[in-house]
Parts: C-alpha cells; sequence; structure tokens
C-alpha cells in the first residue's frame, strides 16, 4: 500500500436499448448478407446499443441519460448517496451540449451540489484521464470520495439516411464500429478493506509531428452538416500504432510499478473493435493475464468502455491479483492506462 | 508562504484581428444608430474581436491558432522552450473539433511531447478550472512546470445571414456580447522569487434544481442545423444571480485564507459584459480594490477573459499585494475563483 493509492469502491455502467446486431443494421440500411459477413471477419464486432431509435430515427437517450444511470448504479454499490460526493470528474468526446458540460446536468439529476465538476473533452483516453485527475483531486486533500463519469454517444452523427452502398469503406466502418454506453466509479483515499486499488496512473500525448489518427467534428449555426465529413479514420495508421502504443504503457507501467508479466492476472486492452483487440493482446503478449474485453457486444462506446469492462472484471479479482488497463486515443495519439491491485 | 501555492511565471494572450466596434457591425448587419446606442446603454460593450471575416463570412482564426499564439507568449514569457513543459491543461467551451482536443493540437504546434495534456468543457469557469488542476499536478508531484490555456471561439456560430431586425433580443444579444480571444500562462510548483503566487483556487458548481441560464449547442451531421437555436440565454436570471455568486467566491476566498476585504489590492471580476461588470463589482463593494476589466473592448471571449485580466494586473502588483479573480458560469451556475499575491 502506497501513499498513492486509491480505492474504488464501486462501478455501475449503462447501455441504451436492446443490442442491435448487424443483421439488424444489414437491414436497416438495405446492406446484403455478404456485407455482414464482412463486418464479422474484418470488423469483429457482433452487436452494439444505440442512443437512436433504427425504427424512427428519433434520438432516445442521451449522454447525461446513460451517465446519470451508471453513476447511480455507482453510487448504490457503495451505498453512498449525493452527499456523500465531494468532486465529480467526467470524461467524453461527444457531450451533449457545449454548454452545459454533460458533469453539471448529471450533478442535478443526482441531487449533487456545491462541489467541484470537470468534464474532460477526450477520446478514449478521457475514462484514464478522468480517473487521473480524480486522483489527483483526492491525493491533494479536502476530497474523500469522487464520483468518475465516462461515456459517449454517436447519436448526433449516426445519420439514418446515410447511403452505405457508395459510402467508402472508411467512414462506412464507422456505422458499424461505434455503440453508445457509459460507465462510472466511486474512487476514494480513504482505506476500504478488500477494495481494488488503482496503483498507478498514466496518460501521455504523444502526437507531435503525427497526423491525426481520428477526427470528429462538430457543426455550428453558421455552417452547414453537409459541408465536409463529420467522422474521418485512417485506419491503417491505426492498426499499426495502437498495439505498439498499447505494448508501451503496459511496459512503463510494470517498470515503474516493479511488477513483471508473469504477475499480470487481469488486462483490460483498448477496444476499437473485436478484431484489433485481438491484435493488442497478441501484442501485449502476457503470458497468463485473463483478457477481459466487451467490445464484440458492446461495439466502440468511446470513453465507456474502461468502466463496461472493469465492471466486469473487479468481482473476478482475488487477493493479490494485479491487472493493467489500457486506453489508446487515436485521434492525436494520447496513450495512457493504470494498474490495479486487490490489496 | 505555503506548500499549496502556486506561481504565475508568466502569462501571454492572443485575440484575432483588429477590433470590431458596434459602428462596423451595425453597418454588417444594416442596422441603425439607435441600435449602436441601445449597445452601448444596456450591454456596455464597445468593441470585439472576432475569427470571422465580417467582409467575406470567412474564418480567419482556429481556437488551436488562439491559443498557440497565446502560449508561445507565456512560455517566451518565462524563458522557457517545449521540453520544459510537463503537462498541459486547457479550458473551452468551443473546441475547434469533438477530437482531438484543441490542447493536442497546439501541443504538437508548439513541439510538446510526451506529456499528460488534458482539455475541460466549461463556460467561463474554464479557466479557473484549468488553472485549478494544473495546480493538482504540480502538488501532487513529478511535474514542475504546467502550461495552462484558456480560450474561446464564437466562429461557428458567428452567422453573418441573420437577420437581426427579426431577432428576439435575447438571442440578438450574442452578436455583440461575445468576442473571440485566448490567454495562457506557465505555472510552476518551484521558488520563483517575486512571482506572483495562487494562493488558493475554488470551483464549485451551485446548479442543483436551477434551470441553465446559458445553453450553447452543437450539432452534428445526422442533424439540420435550423432546427433549434445554437445559443439560448436567459438574461434576468444572469443578472440576478451573478453578482450574488460572486459575492459569495470572494467571501469564501477571503475567509480561507483570513484575508479582510480592505487588503485587496486588485479584483478580476466576471465579464459578460460591460454593464453587467459594473453591476459585479458594486456588488463586491471591495473599499480599495482597482478593478481589472477589459470586456468592454475585447467582449466576452470565455475562457479567455482571466488570463487577459490576469496579463493587465500581474505587473502592477508590488510586493505584498493581494488579488482576488472571479469567473462565473451561468450554463449550470458554476462559481469559480483564485486568491493571488506577491509574496
Amino acid at each position: 500500500m502506497d501513499d498513492s493509492d486509491i480505492r474504488i469502491l464501486s462501478t455501475g455502467t449503462a447501455l441504451p436499448g436492446s443490442p442491435v446486431d448487424n443483421a439488424a443494421l444489414a437491414d436497416r440500411f438495405g446492406m446484403d448478407e455478404l456485407w455482414q459477413q464482412w463486418i464479422d471477419v474484418f470488423v469483429g464486432t457482433r452487436s452494439r446499443h444505440l442512443s437512436v431509435d433504427l425504427a424512427t430515427g428519433e434520438v432516445t437517450t442521451t449522454l447525461a441519460d446513460l451517465a446519470e444511470r451508471a453513476a447511480r448504479r455507482a453510487l448504490a454499490g457503495a451505498g453512498l448517496g449525493p452527499t456523500d460526493i465531494d468532486g465529480m470528474v467526467m470524461g467524453t468526446a461527444t457531450p451533449d451540449t457545449l454548454m452545459p458540460a454533460t458533469v453539471n446536468v448529471v450533478a442535478d439529476r443526482l441531487g449533487i451540489n456545491d462541489i467541484p465538476t470537470y468534464q474532460l473533452q477526450s477520446g478514449c483516453a478521457g475514462a484514464v484521464q478522468a480517473i487521473d485527475v480524480a486522483r489527483r483531486l483526492l491525493l491533494t486533500g479536502g476530497h474523500r470520495r469522487i464520483l468518475v463519469i465516462a461515456g459517449d454517444s454517436c447519436a448526433k452523427h449516426f445519420d439514418l439516411k446515410a447511403d452505405l452502398r457508395t459510402m467508402p469503406p472508411a467512414e462506412l466502418v464507422n456505422v458499424v464500429v461505434f455503440g453508445d454506453g457509459a460507465g462510472a466509479a466511486v474512487l476514494s483515499a480513504d482505506p476500504a478493506p478488500g477494495s481494488v486499488v488503482i496503483r498507478k496512473v498514466i496518460t501521455r500525448f504523444t502526437g507531435l509531428g503525427r497526423p491525426p489518427g481520428q477526427v470528429v467534428e462538430w457543426f455550428g449555426r453558421a455552417e452547414n452538416t453537409n459541408d465536409r465529413a463529420a467522422v474521418a479514420e485512417d485506419y491503417k495508421a491505426i492498426e499499426l500504432a495502437v498495439p505498439e502504443m498499447a505494448r508501451e504503457i503496459l511496459d512503463e507501467l510494470l517498470g515503474s510499478l516493479g511488477w513483471a508479466e508473469s504477475e499480470i492476472d487481469y488486462v483490460l486492452p483498448p477496444q476499437l473493435s473485436g478484431r484489433m483487440t485481438k491484435r493488442i493482446t497478441e501484442r501485449l503478449a502476457l503470458p497468463v493475464a485473463e483478457e477481459v474485453s466487451c467490445v464484440d457486444t458492446t461495439g466502440n462506446c468511446g470513453n465507456g468502455l474502461v468502466f463496461l469492462q472493469l465492471e466486469r472484471s473487479l468481482d473476478r479479482f482475488e487477493r493479490g491479483d494485479k491487472g493493467i488497463a489500457i486506453a489508446v486515443e487515436s485521434s492525436k495519439w494520447i496513450k495512457a492506462g493504470f494498474a490495479l491491485e486487490r490489496l
């Protein structure tokens, strides 16, 4: 146990509606069986949850809805009420509005008041950044329990009028890769016997001189949403760089804690898509670690993923078990991760 | 001097183009002399800088452009290069894109790499939140100099096709109140004799049960930018609440440091508009404090304002002088501020 250790008191997650499988997507967009097979083989994502009703196009769920649900579950899991929380940190790439920040809408709904709130604008590394800021709030004193939330919704960009048959593959893949979801956790610096502890957090911008691997735009009132693509990826660059970056952050975490690869019991890898996650865990090559993944059924729900993985793994940690969680943001190449241990 | 004190090594700011006065706005939008007088009396903002060319509608400057310029000036002011910075924190309500976060684009342009970067999504309180996160990075060790940036650009929402004559006043006022700009500072926990020190930072969400005073939307590819208003304010609620909230944060800062009102030499008040700032400083009623304001000539450039005020005041602090900076975000009612002292 170290002075800079932070306890995870609880987690909670939320996904909108029922899972939407590839057949349902194909049916909605008028695509054929071959297309479904293409997704299975080259993307490896079988289903996802969407904040949009595929039949009507209506937005059924906001990011605040998802974040609120996840946060309520985390609070209930820790047996805490709104006045027990003395800080909130949220990470997302897709806030419901530019102002107010979604974290403040969620605070209001939860009955939380009079505390500092922060919302980090970030891609998939935002969950780790949020955990990092929460950790620093706890370590600098004056705060005992921080509610961390992370999640994303692609509802505003999910265009049901799109013609998938004329869409270039690099754009088309976005329709199947992403899903919506959010997660939350209550973190504390106080002793909490038996809880899983965050031993170390690293987040590192490495985008110097590198073009972005992913760009997600927003449009203002003075613009036309048809003027430019909203989402652009360089999947070749991503496929090349992400496994390597994941390996680097693993090495840095292990090195800083003096942990051996053979000591790692659980690995929570980056979750761009089912296929990509496989490539990454191969590159990590941890000899005995059990992989905790969910992207094949949840889709890539951005900042929500780390918490979906945490929720699926924390109960499995036995006393002394160690874990590594890694997130990579390909927008401007941020590598991030943290080390877990049940003490 | 206290262990939790943070030094401001330097500041830098950037405003796009030449000042645009009310006559130029009136001319561009076909408004008359009476309208100009109305702005002078009821808004009190005489000019602003815009990232949009009024003649052509072309966006001349991005937020990254402004942030980069401000950051370069701050780095030069501290005599530091890119490798001297080991963390970046930015605050904005109007990032250029959702991904990458603008802070990472700026890091790349400045030649900064391999460090943690954070971008806070926030209205006018974002500059204080960014200073707060930077302070906690410095206090938790491992970081010696943090580059803090804050700014906003309304370019994407600045609609030159708008007909001001048919626009309701609550919407029209946005055209004259806001301006674009950014600021930066280098903060350090190391001793820096003669520098102005940040003694205390407070940021506090107080939006429980209160409707937002300001909403700023973004539009996705699947939407139509004409479907809803992009910016909405409840100016009556803002006029009523902001002076009171500013007073509360002043009291909390003074109380926590044991400072008397009569000790405050400089006050950097919230800067919604020229007229509003006057109401706020009257409510603060600091007996000898000199007011440091700029909104009447810069417009409300959101998160940039606090740094514009810092740049205009730091050199004026004599040894032992004390100052209070206050920012209020009316979107979901965040009050924030910090205390300054030259030791």
